[in-house]
């Protein structure tokens, strides 16, 4: 177990995601922050607003440390509730301008269960996922392709269990809806020990970019007018109803206290709900809903 | 126990309301639908929207019935868990354009449970709150004197108990801020036996109209522009981080499966959230947390 190694890797990370959305952007610049907590915590919040290209993206880095572990953080280990804990993540989320370009989301994080006289216990967790307005076979196909390429050196069925986990994960009971086309979504993982699980987990990192960056710039520049642009603020309240009613993450961090602005950076910069609302059948914003249920995109 | 009385108050409070909601706003007209359930349980969802005053209205009458009253409904009453039940409610919330006209909110509702062999156990619940941009102290003042005025006959100590209970339910602990400037909250509510409880949930709906509306008059022409706006939707945020996060009923009817577009009527038309936004110093945005700090409005 090498938590600075971790901790080294996600700041990297950090930086390398933020210069590459600042040059895809072409105009904005990220915020920054530096807060430093107690046992070693830092946080370094990164967010961009009104860019050219990304309405509104955050890349929060995160390391945080605490006398008992969080019971959202210990489904799967119950055991080990209470126990003092470190936890080190990046979180990202992607809210472009342009109707026609999906946002994305990403989260690679890493815990560790310390208590006098016994091993720390370490797991990883985290995935990245898709939410277009208007679907494109050839963006979903790709993103899968590298949430496969990801994984494929980490066992052959790794794939296929964190693609089915992301569909079940992004889903919202009360619209009966997925919330995109998925990716990958993994908890609780330590599978072939410290190097094949810590490999994992940069892997999926190091994955975000060439997954996500080729379907930013073809599609950045598709024109879009009111139409597109009312149907990507009504479909940004799903994003909504999911990060405030089902996000695990999200409702974990507003109830244990953490900084809000932090834990709601990810919040859309702009939404509308419309009551009963529904697209035209037959028109492109109608087709979303096929076009979400989940399949097998490698097929 | 009287509920045909109750259902019969509650469809004229419905209808009432909305016909003066349509004088005020002077152009738009209610959406209206008839939704028949098991057992007599029926919904009346009516939502008015893109106003000229009111930028989206929703007034829902609803009565159900089940077979298990849920856990949300029997706090106090753990007994009658399970219980078969029957709900009837009017709930509404009224978001104006205009940025200096408040927010209102208002709920009444009856639940009765019943079960073989014993008598049936009812009670009321309701209240109304009202969620500025801009505080003025007449308003604040006003709409307090009529939640005063709808408990006096009911008991001395009725409206500071509902004040209280007010304050302490719309209140954003993730935020540390009351959601608005509140008013009255009641639950579980018997006192003086069937005539005196059902006279005073009558008491809270017919006391809505007369606090809200002269509020709406006296604001609905003060000019606003860009800045204004802005800070609207910057506060609708708040709304809809209470209503998705903390709010029972929203959280129990997505969690129960009813109709979502019901349960959600109560969004903000549009709402923006933006990361780590803070009003200029000495502005009249900035003066909105202090105006919102619980206080006796009528002292």
């Amino acid at each position: 177990m090498d938590l600075p190694s971790v901790r080294s890797y996600l700041l990297d990370l950090q930086d390398r995601i933020c210069a590459a959305l600042e040059e895809v952007d072409g105009e904005a610049r990220f915020s920054e922050q530096r807060i430093e907590g107690e046992q070693g915590a830092m946080s370094r919040p990164r967010v961009l607003t009104d860019g050219a290209r990304l309405e509104k993206t955050a890349v929060l880095f995160t390391h945080s440390a605490g006398p008992r572990l969080p019971a959202a953080a210990t489904e799967r280990r119950p055991e080990l509730e209470g126990h003092r804990f470190q936890a080190l993540a990046v979180s990202l989320i992607v809210h472009p301008r342009n109707p026609y370009v999906p946002t994305s989301h990403m989260n690679v994080r890493f815990f560790v269960a310390e208590s006098e006289g016994r091993e720390p216990v370490w797991w990883f967790g985290g995935g990245f996922d898709l939410t277009p307005c208007y679907g494109f076979e050839d963006d979903a196909v790709h993103w899968h392709e590298q949430a496969r390429d990801a994984c494929e050196p980490f066992g052959a069925s790794l794939y296929a269990r964190c693609k089915k986990a992301c569909d079940e994960y992004f889903f919202l009971p009360h619209r009966g809806e997925p919330r995109g086309v998925g990716g990958l979504v993994f908890d609780d993982y330590t599978e072939g020990g410290w190097d094949a699980a810590f490999g994992f987990m940069r892997s999926v990192g190091d994955h975000y970019l060439p997954a996500y960056l080729p379907i930013v710039r073809k599609r950045a520049d598709t024109p879009w007018g009111e139409r597109e642009r009312a149907f990507q603020l009504y479909r940004r309240g799903r994003y909504v109803e999911f990060n405030l009613v089902q996000d695990r993450g999200t409702r974990y961090g507003l109830e244990s206290g953490r900084r809000v602005e932090s834990v709601l950076a990810s919040m859309p910069p702009l939404v509308s709900w419309r009551y009963e609302w529904h697209p035209e059948p037959g028109s492109p914003e109608a087709a979303l809903a096929d076009f979400l249920s989940p399949r097998d995109w490698l097929a």
